[in-house]
């Protein structure tokens, strides 16, 4: 199987499977080997006390790329660490996008970087993530 | 004013204002002076395809109990970075509690340790979180 | 044998075996099970471009002690990822102090938060670091 | 002045102010806008209690790099926070390449990413570094 085609398929199932997550507002706009992108509207109900979008929600975001990414081959991983900075707010109405490249592999750990941006490519937040492989497929392979 | 009713009070306003994060959710357990205790039943919408609670839910609980511990002192702060490592899953049907106690704070800067934990005590996940004093306030002060 | 006591048992054995690192200037000030306490007089030629202590000494002193402190069962263990914030700058001439607990042991994981003090308890950096027995001893038992 | 001479000269600058740094072992490989390329032969005093190259001395590795890249522009920056996951063990005698590449400024704030890699490629460890400006040049601009 195509490694890519492998990823979009490992991304989709896991899409349909936590659908509930961020009201089920993320879409997935692409996933290839090692690589995911996915968006979300930022809503209302989605804001902090002070206006602008939660810091849970934008982690949520990048943290599902990271998870489509380092899921990619189909070897069932999880997040064992993820460090995030906030650089700009997020704002209410506007379509946050969060992307996640592989940057490392080693033995069954795996690093990976999202960056997470809004409006006219601001960036909003940057994000890495450590996953570890725990055995176990995300899909079958024929 | 008491310093510990004034967090207590800050707490309870960012819970208000921020009502609809993970579902309306949020239990504030309590609020003191650079403290804050929160909690949360993790629900069938809260897990992410492998089955246990997302990784972006802990974040956000955990994110949550430093927001208002950061903002305690009706000094209005925002986060500026975040680190997580996540030590076990939280299972559907737990009670998830965070508990954020502030560890040393630097002009601007704070610096609080967030731990989340399940049943039973279970550390599920242990949180670091860096704020920034932005100005204004998040209550009105007498 | 008593937990205090086989931690300064390999804590010391660690300072012995890694005598080198920061010029030899690291001082084993206390060292109990899941905790260690070290300092150093932070010296010219550990500055940066910028006239203050680098923060590569200054993670490695707080490293150090998290080593000894998720070591100090005499389980052998590495670290696996850190985080620090620098809250303010360390000073030549000043003495650092770096004090290591544990705050959550899950599985063959461990997390622990370090504090960097300089003058007058002044914190010049926390530290977060996660950690992963690997199998051994640091020291053998009876 | 051309941006990459500039970063040039204030990375040669740098180098030269911390040359104690890590032994005097540090050698600038190459130094462009918002990009660092520096290398460091592991030697006998640059290990840890377990026989691998110090966790410290590698952040300092990756520390010094991303100081490099994000003083680039010849803004004074300083390190307000980082992290690091450590992938593989550095071996006594081999050299450790760490490159710093800027992934978004945003204000006062600039996230870096940096790899360290040992002999044929092989990935170290990998850092997030998170920088301020504070006002001042790092070398003088005609």
């Amino acid at each position: 199987m195509n490694p890519d085609d492998l990823a979009l398929e490992v991304a989709s199932r896991m899409r349909r499977l936590e659908a509930a997550i961020l009201g089920g507002g993320i879409v997935l706009e692409a996933a290839r080997a090692g690589y995911a992108k996915i968006s979300l509207l930022a809503k209302p109900d989605m804001l902090n006390g002070h206006g602008s979008v939660h810091g849970g929600v934008i982690f949520t975001l990048a943290d599902t790329a990271f998870a489509y990414a380092c899921n990619s081959s189909n070897e069932l991983a999880v997040a064992s660490q993820a460090s995030i900075a906030f650089l700009t707010p997020g704002r209410e109405g506007e379509v946050l996008t969060a992307e996640a490249v592989e940057q490392a592999v080693a033995g069954r750990s795996g690093a990976y970087v999202v960056t997470v941006t809004g409006a006219e490519g601001r960036v909003v937040a940057v994000f890495q993530g450590l996953s570890r492989r725990i055995g176990g497929k995300v899909v079958e392979e024929a």
